[in-house]
């Protein structure tokens, strides 16, 4: 199964792919953006590769994806279906593969455990949406505007049970542990955020404890329950816990980052929603930091107390710039991008390992 | 632990207990309603009896529930016990002590299993309250008035994440079987509620559909735990399945007709909501059934159309009386009660079991 463009295409933004110079030296790097149809010719991106490497899988955690989706209440199927089918990276499901594989699994219930991930992770979704009033997801209106807040809450809860159903059947009481957890920790990092939510004083601290617990934590349980399931030795599993903890930190970076990049636009994606929200993300926290008092009064007026008049987010944009706040947020990613990678070492040289080693510098290198 | 009224008063309207004389001779019984405060002096109710029976476990379950709401996010306990410590009847958990120790228990596994049923009941009751934009709850405003749409959501989904590390505390993969299970078919039949809410023409079979689902589901899931957590026979274990799930049955079925009851105003709580809300009971399925062309008029316009004006709520309910739809109801769940009460006779008679069966009759002579 090669890299799809379109419904599949895990990472949009990679249709410009930044090639940089100097990589590791910052404050040097020359960015090129060239149109991927030219780069992918010559070299598959990371993601593609590694759905290369799990291809028999991902199908199967497909079909076990379809098959879970099924019920005889019609809008369940439509309303799973209509952000489920097509517009999933299956990133973390492919963790859970390659963790797995990486790790020498030989039975099947990492698939159901591939499965149970992207549900857990769409039923995020569908809930934050609710929450957040979202307006476009995946380049598509938001599941809440087309079936009502009432029904994608319910498909919400319906996705976390069939989640839990199918964690069952891979009959491992250490697997349903880390995965319990994981889901506390994921909803505790989710009313975190909202108790945050128009803060401008938040600290960087409190912002990284909300990413860890709201993105990092079901990437840190996907890679680990992958080396569980395969009877991993705690040193395996220790190293893919860590991976997939710093990659979801770096990965949340750079999607906090996109959030005010002006590419963004071109993926039919939302631009500005974390500000207009008054979602509080490292961009701002570090703008309000490095502020002076006429643009910490700028951000208290239009993310503490919401009072935004439409040029607002281009002045707030002129701020991030001014503060090198966008890029500061992504050298911040490629710090817990290194811890990942160093992880990832001490198993054996191998193609899964270095695709999984590029996939942290493809998530970073999103932002460009 | 007697029977307290107040906070834990597990069934408010046994403020007002119905003495029946030949309760087995359809359409012979004479209400007599008398104030508890003399009835209770006399006998304690089944409710109050079950409190004593399993006293030390439901303190324990208590602590449990209290431990589990803990976060170092102050608005998950702010808003997790505005709605557990004040207002819980704590019945499904003391399903779950009954059945475990009705068959043996030995353990003390049963009191985490306890806990995550009232927290995955309790998580319902916050998205449901949410779906259907309720005003009052237990005789207080509804959370999501006070806290907001947003918190009440996420802290459901938080309750419903601990509910599930609760259970993988019990290390029985057959109850965790069971339980998400029964969580998938719990939301499943909140959307086919949803799907259905302005139908006028759902049948009876459609309704039994949703209820068995919404709430019978879980009294089932919590006797079948207690009975499994036990290490039960297979006869034990579907005796009280099929006591828990009859069970259920009756209680929604009562608890349709009591939302049409004028007792109920007196509880502080909302009645007429379902009519409202448009949501198809049976009081309503049946009176559109055995009304005439301009009755169904009405039901279409109000429920189906939702063109309410305030005086149509006792029109209404003039026609649930003209058609006796409200008693047919409790008619109806005598019949779910008495198969409930014949599942339990394989066990040898004791207070437990006495107590279990007279709480059938306590729970549909509530709405006397």
């Amino acid at each position: 199964m090669g890299f799809q463009k379109g419904a599949l295409d895990p990472f949009p933004l990679a249709d410009l792919v930044c090639r940089e110079t100097n990589m590791k030296s910052k404050g040097q790097r020359v960015g090129v953006v060239v149109p991927l149809e030219v780069e992918k010719r010559k070299k598959p991106d990371a993601v593609a590769r590694l759905q290369t490497l799990v291809d028999r899988d991902l199908d199967d955690v497909n079909d076990a994806i379809r098959a879970s989706m099924a019920s005889a209440v019609p809008l369940i199927p439509q309303l799973a279906d209509y952000l489920i089918s097509t517009g999933g990276k299956r990133l973390r499901p492919m963790l859970v593969l390659a963790a797995a594989q990486i790790t020498g699994n030989e039975d099947r219930h990492h698939i159901y455990l591939a499965a149970a991930v992207e549900f857990v992770h769409t039923a995020t979704l569908l809930h934050d949406d609710v929450v957040d009033g979202s307006e476009l997801r995946r380049g598509k209106r938001a599941a809440n505007l087309v079936f009502g807040n009432q029904a994608t809450v319910l498909v919400g809860d319906f996705l976390v049970s069939r989640a839990f159903q199918m964690m069952v059947k891979a009959k491992s009481l250490r697997v349903l542990d880390i995965l319990s957890n994981a889901a506390a920790v994921i909803s505790e990092g989710e009313v975190l955020q909202l108790s945050s939510v128009n803060n401008v004083e938040t600290t960087e601290d409190t912002y990284l404890k909300i990413i860890q617990a709201k993105t990092a934590a079901l990437f840190a349980a996907s890679t680990q329950i992958g080396a569980v399931i395969s009877k991993a030795t705690a040193a395996e599993e220790d190293a893919l816990e860590s991976y997939g903890r710093n990659l979801g930190i770096a990965f949340q970076l750079v999607d906090d980052a996109l959030d005010y990049s002006g590419e963004r636009a071109k993926l039919g994606k939302d631009v500005g929603d974390d500000f207009r929200e008054g979602k509080v993300t490292l961009p701002v926290v570090l703008a309000f930091r490095r502020g002076d008092e006429t643009e910490r009064a700028f951000w208290t007026r239009t993310i503490q107390d919401r009072d935004q008049s439409p040029e607002d987010f281009d002045h707030a944009m002129e701020l991030l710039a001014r503060h090198d706040t966008v890029e500061a947020t992504i050298d911040r990613a490629r710090h817990y991008g290194k811890i990942a990678a160093d992880a990832l070492a001490i198993f054996p040289k191998s193609e899964l390992r270095d695709v999984l080693q590029d996939l942290i510098e493809f998530c970073i290198s999103r932002a460009h």
